[in-house]
């Protein structure tokens, strides 16, 4: 957790605020939202709200007014207290990359397997910039569909000792992480009056809830577990080419969402999502890390704000097939934003690469350095008389060094960020150790990681019920 | 050039910037900054400020009313008017590489060649995100000293149409870069009139202006050219290691450096020049795209707003030896905060790379790739009732699609940035077409772009004379 106490950065005037506030409640009311889900229609059309089959026609104040129900901050626990997080006002969560069905290794791209799940659990839980090691951090396609999820769900809760996210594939999925996190925490009540999962309601953008997704947002919220309701948007496939419009639909969608969290379980916490890219015209690919997504980003933060909202967005997201300068940059195209906007959720914050479709190794250590010195970056400065530094001047006078000044020597320890990746050796010293450059030398970090992991104490009682 | 209508990301409270105007006046007055030229130091005495050997102890605020002289903002004419520049209010200025000894070209580095300038400078020429091709793009080795700094300024302002910098090696080089400018722009009164090159004036520093700097500022200022006059912090080393002490060493030695120029030639054109990273503090290696940087940068563009003075900083900066990760998400981590401070004049825009000591063909086509996709984030988005699409909406309904909508159809060609070098291909389909990363494909656009390249027309009877 990371507390951001920087200023944000926000680019939306009032009047454009107000524009786009009419533009969701336009469509909320005219176009309506589709929830695929007799009981949440049924739950709309008692509250007074028009339906037409499985569209709801929604009054934008009775939105506002569910919305209104949901906390604005609250907390997750996790099972080592240190590992508690608060979600909501100036506060970063972090979470691993999520869903990918590939993974990349070196030169290797080949199917994820529960193998992979666990280290990257594993390295999850070794560098503290991420508070979580998420959800799907792969997609184990060798662990048997039926019981997958209790495989990643027991990987999650045994291998780190952080806030994991639950499992979203159905409702008895959701109920499975239920049942085993009330294992886990001391019953259902201990989870009740402070969560202990996350879990990612995706819409089926444009304007659509799906059945499924619907199935597990009914059990986390009667259970008072968070949900993150994401509008999905890459804009020219699933919203319209332009960043406005993506906004009002993101806003449609995630706040009619909200709506229904409030009438399943009244004052249950949420989060307001946003995943908000754009394909390339041309090949209809989803691209990631662009200056549209970054724009959409810090509207978002602001829009969540005007709303009071805890928000989910951004990570280090890219296109990139591999750990390259494309990678590099895009990654911090997206986490820069994110931080400017102060997200407060952030999923896919390490590993994502190949626009989602793989979890990449060297990629996951490229991101822990990037999180790392974002937080250095957002962190305010001090600024007195005695950070002047006036007699390192006195002491060094003109055209001299400060190498070994006092005021040198007493910080010289801790006065700057200390990469982990990051190189400037001297070329000859470089090529020396190998001429590696960053996606190997990510590769030795990694694999150094996982030889000093170190499986965080659980007691037995709880581990062998879980298992069963 | 690039207008920057976003707003600027401020992080300094008017309290901080009191202590660090106090701080900046402390060191001008009570230390005292050396002025390696008896001439300059002459100038101040006269001007009534008092004097010990090369050390002029300053009135802070008569060195506010010499900067009061400088103009807030000026116009820098290129030889194709299309091309001339406006420096200052929000104006970003666009500048390559400055310096380096070495280049790389895919897996060499080399000493750098009078060849290697030449394509750099053809380089910059074939992309509008440069404003200028810069001065030393590159130190061409192989030509003889006495008469490099003519081939250079020969180079770019023929292989170029572009506004370029001034040799600033000796007061004979600066003369000679004049004369070979007002042969250009037709004499003297031309260039007086609208400047038509900027020169880098470095500090020597802690507090130290040396005199062959001084030298070259004289002439540039005489002839009514703009000089950047840049503190050269690199923290641990040549300031202290805390931002804020940094942050007023900078002030001090850019305002002494720019009432100098005032009283040169008062109401010359001067760029508050800002050259702000850190040392590693094992190694004392130059470190580049770090977060202390990054702050530092976005301090002095606030700073420099302050004193109501155009500024220069950031870049495309990295330690990184070869254009892997870690030259994509360094040089954006100073591309961003670039954008976000509004610099005015930006140096080392293109193809900076293991910390200034080597340009880098590669680098110069991702940096071109970064500035590109900046331009995009940094325009301020259109936000009215069009914009929010809502007939695509009505069209395309619940869980559809938006690729075929009438709202896409007629915008899809413009709506999203293309990208020159990043890659969104699906793995297949990258494999197939050779699985390249960003490095190898920004070799093959840098050979394209030269194969592309053609010469801007100039006057044979100008060319004749420059070549005499």
């Amino acid at each position: 957790m990371f507390r951001n106490r920087m200023p944000r950065y926000e680019i939306l005037s009032a009047d454009a605020i107000e524009v786009l506030d009419r533009g969701w409640r336009r469509i909320v009311s005219e176009i309506g939202v589709q929830f695929a889900k007799p009981e949440a229609v049924e739950l709309f059309a008692k509250a007074g709200q028009r339906t037409d089959g499985e569209v709801v026609f929604l009054d934008p104040e009775f939105v506002l007014e569910q919305v209104a129900l949901a906390p604005r901050e609250f907390d997750v626990q996790a099972r080592n207290p240190a590992n508690s997080v608060h979600i909501g006002g100036d506060q970063m969560v972090f979470s691993g990359v999520y869903g990918p069905p590939f993974v990349r290794e070196g030169a290797l791209r080949r199917e994820a397997t529960m193998s992979d799940f666990r280290r990257f659990a594993m390295l999850s839980q070794s560098f503290s910039e991420l508070d979580s090691a998420g959800g799907v951090i792969c997609e184990p396609n060798d662990a048997p569909l039926d019981s997958r999820h209790l495989d990643m769900i027991y990987a999650l809760q045994t291998l780190t000792d952080k806030i994991y996210m639950g499992n979203v594939v159905s409702g008895p999925n959701a109920l499975d992480t239920i049942a085993m996190t009330e294992i886990l925490f001391g019953g259902r009540e201990a989870i009740e009056t402070t969560p202990a999962t996350i879990s990612l309601i995706n819409c089926n953008s444009p304007l659509r809830w799906d059945d499924r997704m619907l199935d597990a947002q009914f059990e986390y919220s009667r259970a008072r577990q968070p949900v993150v309701l994401t509008p999905f948007l890459l804009m020219g496939a699933m919203s319209p080419v332009t960043i406005p419009a993506a906004l009002v639909q993101q806003l449609a969608e995630a706040l009619s969402g909200i709506a229904l969290s409030q009438l399943i379980s009244p004052g249950c916490p949420i989060i307001f999502g946003s995943f908000l890219s754009n394909i390339d015209m041309q090949s209809g690919s989803p691209t990631f890390g662009t200056p549209e997504s970054a724009i959409g980003l810090l509207c978002t933060g602001q829009l969540a704000r005007h709303f009071g909202l805890p928000f989910r967005s951004g990570g280090c997201l890219t296109s990139s097939q591999v750990p390259d300068a494309q990678a590099g940059y895009e990654a911090l195209m997206t986490l820069l934003p994110t931080f400017l906007a102060g997200t407060n959720f952030v999923m896919h914050a390490a590993g994502w690469l190949e626009g989602g479709l793989v979890s990449g190794y060297e990629k996951f250590i490229v991101d822990i350095e990037l999180l790392k010195m974002m937080r250095v970056e957002f962190t305010p400065l001090e600024i007195d008389e005695e950070s002047l530094a006036f007699g390192a001047h006195t002491e060094v006078g003109h055209g001299g060094h400060f190498l070994g000044a006092e005021h040198t020597m007493e910080r010289f320890r801790t006065c700057f960020y200390r990469p982990i990746l990051s190189s400037s050796k001297n070329f000859e010293r470089w090529n020396r150790d190998g001429a590696l450059d960053t996606a190997a030398r990510a590769s030795e970090i990694c694999q150094k990681t996982l030889d000093n992991y170190e499986l965080p104490p659980l007691d037995e009682a709880i581990r062998a019920e879980l298992e069963d």
